[in-house]
């Protein structure tokens, strides 16, 4: 059997936790001034409409209950609080997580978290089943820059608004019915890195879920805008490949606020190999039933780290300065 | 101008030293009786053609002198070491080096290295048109395994015959009239693993130069032999993405002793761009003119690694443990 067809083919419902359906659930734009619940409306139909499709696990775009709001210089910090949730799940976003238990799956949700302590970070969680947030993550790799470039025709300001996630790249457990994995997250520019893949791979993530806004349009090397798809799938399927696991990458696709974002959400394998992909710039549910015991074709052989891997040749990575 | 427009044009003669021709050197399979006279006058063949197409520096796979010998389980001492080059140069390899010097051109080479301490190395070297050694590099990633494995169709004995490079990944000024960069080299298998690029990276590498000899069968996992090319590519692609630096991999390709070897030498940009590639699985030089100040359109900006790298959350990738 080819790796094209194992991963194609559809295991007997009730079979075992290891192979399951992963869906990820592209979000069209949302526009700046559609409110929260008509976002989450929108996801709850993606999810349902998942479920139908046998999926055990639904991923979700990074900051996915509002508009891309860093692209814009916000002074007043009343209107910054404003993009930020406060508690999860609140009354707006409940209706996720009770569909999650009706139907009976798992999510993974992109947000921006403003703590008690009026921290905030760019977060995703993973939701299980039973609606109870299993884990989270923050973003580490936050791109963009701090002051306002009026020269931009958009902002990116990811180091203004968020601070660098301080949970590192944690790997949770899932204890569910229908999902029996390793289960590890990162959040949009944390993909291009490759360390953010290997400590991921290190901590012996399965299946790494993410999600992402990025525009077609790179104002600091335009001359690349044309590479934007490319880039992702490069460093998404190089990630899957050098770390033997599996990836559910979705976007926030379409023209947002006068802003085009690429899209092209993707389900990719260990070996690299894309099996599913977006082909829309829209609200769009992609499939793909994965097994997990599959990882071990990369990483009990080619990438066996124990047997492999030179750690002490490494020194450079983590030393303070970065280069 | 569109990058591959930049790349494709040609610089004036005695243009810049930081834009410059290089040429990848694909061989053809060199057969077990075939000699090191023979292989080498290919090799000079094509030194001779790539210069006359400008190019300032050729790459010539890794071990290049010889059929690919861990391939065969060889118990006779006095038989390995008759694979190994003693000396460098030697009387046979010279007239590399003469061809070099009266070309005015730099070579990269890959050998099986004996020192005189009875070490045995898996070795690169950097060669300027002066003749002059300028930098060597002792392969870090043995891939393969160590005992007989008489159920292959071909050993691969790399973890047998050599031990791991003491050299870690060293970047080398060249000073050179018509080359005037940072070069880095790293051998074959080490080109998949991330961390090989980031510390060329990290240590300042615009060009890295690598030799492969890779089989199309993979007796592990043979469901990925189909996929053997397309993990090169993604390999080396990533890394120069991810690093923004130029690569030249160069094969030696097609079916050598009853191996078929991949092939499809390739010269990369930053961009993660596919530049020039061998369209034969026989000697054959690719040739690309490359701007070294183009490295700073990925590493000035998505991966500027002193604003963006994070090594405190890295720390799991040089734990001593590998995984």
């Amino acid at each position: 059997m080819s790796a094209a067809d194992s991963v194609r083919s559809r295991a007997p419902a009730g079979g075992p936790a290891r192979r399951f359906v992963v869906a990820g659930a592209q979000l069209g734009p949302i526009a700046r001034e559609e409110d929260r619940a008509s976002a989450v409306a929108r996801m709850v139909a993606m999810m349902t409409e998942a479920a139908g499709q046998g999926a055990k696990l639904v991923v979700f775009p990074e900051l996915a209950l509002t508009s891309f709001f860093p692209r814009w210089w916000i002074e007043d910090p009343a209107a910054l609080d404003a993009w930020f949730e406060t508690e999860m799940p609140s009354p707006v976003t409940r209706p996720l997580f009770e569909a999650a238990v009706r139907l009976g799956v798992g999510f993974h949700l992109g947000y921006a978290e403003l703590t008690r302590e009026g921290r905030r970070f760019n977060t995703a969680i993973l939701v299980g089943p039973d609606g109870a947030i299993l884990g989270k993550y923050r973003k580490v790799h936050l791109p963009g820059h701090r002051g306002h470039e009026p020269w931009r025709p958009f902002q990116h300001l990811e180091k203004r608004y968020f601070e660098k996630g301080d949970l590192g790249f944690p790997v949770f457990d899932t204890g569910w019915s229908g999902v029996s994995g390793r289960l590890g997250m990162c959040v949009c520019n944390d993909r291009r890195w490759p360390e953010t893949w290997r400590v991921l791979g290190l901590g012996g993530a399965e299946l790494v879920m993410l999600g992402y806004n990025t525009p077609q349009h790179y104002p600091l090397a335009p001359e690349h805008d044309h590479l934007q798809y490319f880039h992702n799938e490069l460093s998404v399927t190089a990630g899957c490949y050098q770390n033997g696991l599996w990836a559910v990458a979705v976007a926030k696709a379409g023209v947002e606020e006068g802003c085009e974002l690429i899209g092209g959400s993707m389900i990719a394998a260990p070996t690299g190999e894309v099996v599913a992909r977006a082909a829309s710039s829209a609200d769009e549910v992609i499939c793909a039933e994965i097994d997990l015991d599959r990882c071990a074709e990369i990483r009990a052989n080619i990438f066996d780290f124990a047997r492999h891997r030179q750690p002490q040749d490494y020194g450079p990575i983590t030393a303070a300065a970065g280069g």
